[in-house]
């Protein structure tokens, strides 16, 4: 099933577009035109002539154009007949907003609409659904107005999801904290298009490096298995309803019950799915993913220049099952030569708090050629007197020149944030707190240690 | 032993300020006279006339006033001599930030210190420490500067660090995230005065309603679980060096040998020790403590307007031993005719994507009155369209009405940090994450659940 034209459609047309610009086919429409789509947008209203500036067709059959993806936002007792209306009109691709039917207990609206897709030969996102995002043309079916969320940069992220609600909060902050975005899909019921058929359009995907994934339950198993298998990229699923008892808050969410806890991580063990805990979790790893960080052994060194921190991240380290890597002999005697007595030369090591740009430099330097150790875990903070914006590049020039990964964390505020931002704009992973940071780590050597 | 001229000296001297500004006695003086500290405050240099402005004194000896706290930066080799001075200035407590002692192997000098205070009856703090800061009279030894390092406002959170550099960024993050500080203490080798005695200071101040501490090793554990037995406030412990090999850096770091992990847990859970396993915890927990949120039994009702963000309040709530409270029959039916057919009535109470804020208000204040129930866990999607600046006064109304706790989760950024920053404002908590806030609330439970 190909859902190139869900995300690549020349033409789209907007069912449910008001005057009124609050209502949610205004926003969506008012989106679409604001997003920079280049393709041509028809706003479909049966009782008005002009809406939002636009004209409106009274209905899908009084658009000329040939219309490649329709997306609906009207009532649901009106779905059936628009649907019809999009089937005459050679339509093969449907977003449905409307929500309304298996999730509220509508099991009826809900088979008559899937037997009216299928008689039409329709590919239906939803219902229920917040619909996609492409965000390299600028295609954004979200009936959340822009200033209420901002969107995300252009990037290689896509996020696929049940709960358009949890969608659109991810989308939030993924945005916020500057991560770049690839496709959103917010699938709802998953009538006839599912997690599945959405996991095997990014697997070919060239704008897709990783998968982000809300499921709450899965259609088809063994299809989903599939999928998860087939896809060489990471996806990282987050899996809503674990327990039974909170099962039952997922069947009147999306209308589909949720699986045993255990079968699922179960099988996404077997396949190209990290699982992520909590939404804490998904922006942690994303930090690694995203960058393409790969650590294949799990030999750590520790640079700080903060005691405290260092015993935090050594913990971290240990508690993931990460080994405090070793200096060579080699290393022991540059550090103890150029360093003050005052530091310590072990692991983690300890550049103390009067550490300058130039001892951090020294010390990375000459952990990345210690080949003792497969990734470092560079605590800085920034608070401490000595330290300048100069060591962004600094690490930046060190990182360029060697393989090795190079994972930072900087705990602070405002101040500290411009060497965060700083680094992660040169693609430098910088973590809030250690012990965030080695459960990334973790993460992604438990991903690419087989590679 | 009392501490009380540390925080409340009449008279402060500061050995170690230069002409150079940037120098650690010189910011350290500077930051006292700042912060607004009402007394007397004298710089000493045996080198200078002025320093900073100020008139500098060759030596405690010269200066004719009383002093009741001496803060020491000099040089470690020349800190016997200083402090003998001190000693015949009758001067009773010292703050020493110099480091070079125990933590980096110089055990005699440590030893020789230790005679010296002894025989002098001083009370040190210190070395190798940042100080105190007493938030409620300007008294600020720290010697970051202000511009890199935001102090907090006035509060009741005193924290308690074994690591100067641990202390500086939470310091940092507890300004930056709007808690409020009572005292700050870093006691780094803790060479006569210890965790112990900032305890038993701390549990008779009324200006402290919770204690945070970070700790690596305890000098004295029987002293130690006495005090923590004794003070009848919430001590949120983050125990650093939890392993051997991590217990390896924090010998050098600050010269004590971590004790075994197991050993810290059994002992901490028969106190009124809060365990913490990490910084993000720390943050998570005084959310709710410092707001004096009570939650005494474990039946959690959760109320939100996006379905994914309700089942994964409910596996949080499960995993963390909490149950999902039912709704009573008259709760049912006021809000299944009050809410329209969309909405689940049900646990987690679903007011669906286009509640407004009245349907808020219907949903909080039926749940608040159910007996069913022990604590709210309110989801707000502010992203949603209807929903108005206006929600934070409902809130902040029904929860003045009630004695019942109600915590807030807002998932988002800019647009959703309004409705958060606003809540908390008037002292109702409001996480990021639901998984966060669960875990919080249960940390909470358990230190009250016998009250």
């Amino acid at each position: 099933m190909s859902l190139e034209k869900f995300f690549n459609p020349h033409s789209v047309a907007v069912l449910g577009v008001s005057r009124n610009p609050e209502k949610i086919g205004s926003v969506i429409f008012k989106n679409i035109i604001d997003s920079g789509y280049k393709g041509k947008v028809f706003a479909v209203n049966p009782n008005e002539e002009f809406v939002m500036g636009y004209k409106a067709y009274s209905s899908v059959l009084a658009i000329k154009d040939k219309i490649d993806l329709a997306v609906i936002s009207v009532p649901s007792e009106l779905v059936i007949k628009v649907v019809e209306e999009c089937g005459k009109k050679k339509i093969k691709n449907v977003i449905m907003v409307t929500a309304g039917f298996k999730e509220v207990g509508d099991i009826k609206l809900e088979e008559r609409l899937l037997k009216t897709i299928q008689k039409n030969k329709i590919k239906l996102i939803g219902p229920n659904c917040l619909g996609v995002i492409n965000n390299y043309n600028g295609l954004d079916t979200l009936f959340i107005p822009i200033y209420r969320l901002k969107r995300p940069d252009k990037g290689n992220i896509s996020f696929v999801t049940q709960s358009g609600a949890f969608g659109s909060t991810v989308l939030d902050l993924i945005s916020a904290e500057n991560y770049r975005l690839s496709k959103f899909i917010s699938y709802g019921n998953g009538l006839n298009v599912d997690e599945s058929d959405v996991l095997n359009y990014l697997s070919k995907d060239k704008e897709t490096g990783i998968v982000v994934m809300y499921v709450e339950g899965v259609k088809d198993g063994k299809k989903f298995f599939k999928a998860l298998m087939d896809i060489k990229k990471p996806v990282l699923i987050l899996k809503g309803g674990k327990f039974e008892k909170s099962s039952k808050s997922t069947l009147s969410h999306t209308g589909s019950l949720a699986g045993i806890n255990e079968v699922y991580e179960g099988i996404f063990k077997q396949t190209n799915a990290v699982i992520t805990e909590s939404m804490q979790d998904i922006f942690d790893f994303l930090k690694l993913f995203e960058k393409n960080i790969k650590i294949k052994g799990g030999r750590i060194q520790i640079i700080t220049n903060g005691g405290g921190h260092g015993v935090i991240s050594s913990d971290a380290v240990i508690e993931n099952g990460f080994k405090l890597a070793e200096l060579s002999r080699t290393s022991k005697a540059i550090l103890k030569k150029e360093l003050p007595s005052i530091a310590t030369v072990s692991n983690p090591l300890d550049v103390v708090g009067d550490a300058d740009d130039s001892r951090y430099e020294l010390a990375i330097e000459t952990c990345l050629k210690d080949r003792g150790n497969d990734v470092l875990l560079v605590n800085i903070l920034y608070q401490t007197p000595k330290l300048t914006k100069n060591l962004i590049n600094i690490i930046n020039k060190l990182n360029n020149k060697s393989s090795k990964p190079i994972v930072v964390v900087s705990t602070g505020a405002n101040f500290t944030e411009e060497l965060r931002r700083g680094l992660e704009d040169k693609d430098i992973p910088c973590f809030q707190f250690p012990g965030n940071a080695v459960r990334a780590m973790k993460a992604v050597h438990d991903y690419y240690k087989n590679d």
